[in-house]
């Protein structure tokens, strides 16, 4: 059973993460969970400061999502936008009315000097929403897809070339300088500490950029915590993204051998979907702990029945 | 008749002045007026650069303007107001979700270095509107009002506070130092300028901003063009708006004289409503033309007959 005093945290990017963020938001008790949200793709676009990990994260968890798409804002609509391509400005990469309110009231405190964890805390309490969302880091760090169209910035290769081109590389420029909000470290160093979780988020375009941050990745190696992560390939195929076809490209199996050896020693164990279960042995032999269930999450249900699945694996792993 | 060589020049603020601005768009050849627009009320809010005059006469010009309050966008929704909201922000000054679309495009333009006299040319060339908008100045005059409540920002002032405090002064930040884009200049001195009108707008609040900078003053004083105002007041009451509270405020009389006194010297003649014919011979004494007509624009009818009397008032002008 899950305590009060027991607490989790979950490495997470967008929509896919966002999925898992919200099972385990739903299962454990109130303020119990951290999700520390990739910022890898944030970008300004319109002079705007556009967080979108971030706020799939909280729109997910604040029950305002779009269930369609899962990300944006429910019951949407689009008359920005119009206007916008009316007066000539830049549409490929398309905010709602509302999902605009979030990237203006951003865009406004963060050039008043509130910091980014600040604002998403605090956007946090004003939703309602008990767990806590807490960006990498405050400071930027930006994803650059290095491709055979050229180094792109993240959201030009995913948005606008529609992930086409083949990714030869994947940096985080300012990482290696970043610090994570202090809040984040509290997290990770929390003496009730339970599970460190990663989502099945793609891992190169969505986990690494966390992971890029060296003290981030230093607690990760570091933590005696079971670190549990979900994968997010079944059956040779990404669920959700272009993880399978990234690759691929960077010349990997693209199997669970293939994201476990991508989170050798910074996992303990790997939940793989049943259609891998012929894997199980080759994740094992790297030193990782894998084991089976359901990986696809459709409803609600499914979400929470994988968070809980995840959480009571963590617990068997526990570490000397 | 209006010689398609011909050309005029109309100061004006937002929605008052609009409507005779439209007016004259409607009657003159394509591209014939340049209006000079009031910048006083410009203001950032929400991180964005707002220009409130400069957008209602470019939403009335081409025919997008709420015709219920002469102000803002037609089909307008309201979408990104009750997010932001939901999300703690300001919302004392209501922007709806097509209306955002003009500050994003603006701010973004202003932030990459382009002058607000380019973006509003371009914008009005977008929109397929001939007459030409031309901001006061590309430098920012901010209008102060000394109140009983304090110096007040003008949409602190105007918006937040409904022109309720008594007002004692109106300032004009920025004005001294503030120069008139090259377009302004080359209108005024245009050798087929045919007619320099002053919009019945706030004399206070929207055309003083305009006056208050040095060039335009100046041009005013030495063009040898007719120079006519139509008058705000009707009956010493404002059609709208607290030019008349003002007026009061200020310690002048709310009646043509008023209006009058304060353009000496800047203006030939004054196109007033049929309710005033009796200050005809008072505003005359003042070295000013008189003249009555129906000054209540209610339909396009009225606003293109009240363009076209005062223009054939001017023509009857002519200065030596």
């Amino acid at each position: 059973m899950v305590q009060a005093t027991d607490s989790v945290v979950l490495l997470s990017g967008g929509v896919g993460g966002a999925k898992l963020a919200l099972g385990l938001h739903r299962a454990l008790p109130p303020a119990a969970l951290t999700i520390i949200a990739n910022i890898g793709d944030d970008f300004r676009h319109l002079g705007l400061a556009i967080s979108p990990d971030i706020d799939t994260l909280i729109y997910t968890l604040a029950d305002l999502v779009n269930p369609d798409t899962g990300w944006g804002r429910r019951d949407e609509t689009w008359n920005f936008m119009a206007e916008l391509e009316r007066l000539g400005g830049e549409t490929w990469f398309r905010l709602g009315d509302r999902d605009l309110a979030s990237h203006v009231e951003r865009s406004r405190r963060l050039e008043a000097g509130d910091a980014l964890s600040t604002i998403t805390r605090e956007t946090c309490q004003r939703l309602g929403i008990g767990s806590h969302i807490v960006p990498a880091s405050d400071r930027r760090v930006q994803t650059r897809v290095v491709t055979d169209a050229g180094v792109l910035a993240f959201q030009d290769y995913f948005v606008r070339q529609r992930a086409q081109p083949v990714v030869s590389e994947v940096r985080f420029a300012g990482a290696a300088e970043a610090v994570p909000p202090a809040t984040a470290m509290a997290a990770l160093g929390d003496p009730g500490l339970r599970a460190i979780l990663i989502a099945p988020s793609n891992p190169w375009l969505s986990i690494d950029p966390i992971l890029a941050i060296p003290a981030l990745r230093a607690a990760l190696e570091k933590s005696t915590v079971a670190r549990v992560a979900v994968s997010p390939i079944v059956a040779g195929q990404a669920i959700k993204g272009p993880t399978a076809k990234i690759m691929a490209e960077l010349g990997m199996p693209v199997n669970q051998v293939g994201i476990a050896r991508h989170y050798r020693g910074l996992i303990d164990g790997l939940v793989l979907d049943h259609a891998d279960a012929g894997e199980v042995a080759a994740v094992e032999a790297l030193g990782i702990r894998a084991i089976t269930t359901s990986t696809v999450m459709q409803t609600l249900e499914d979400r929470m029945t994988l968070a809980r699945f995840a959480l009571e694996f963590a617990a068997t792993l526990r570490r000397p």
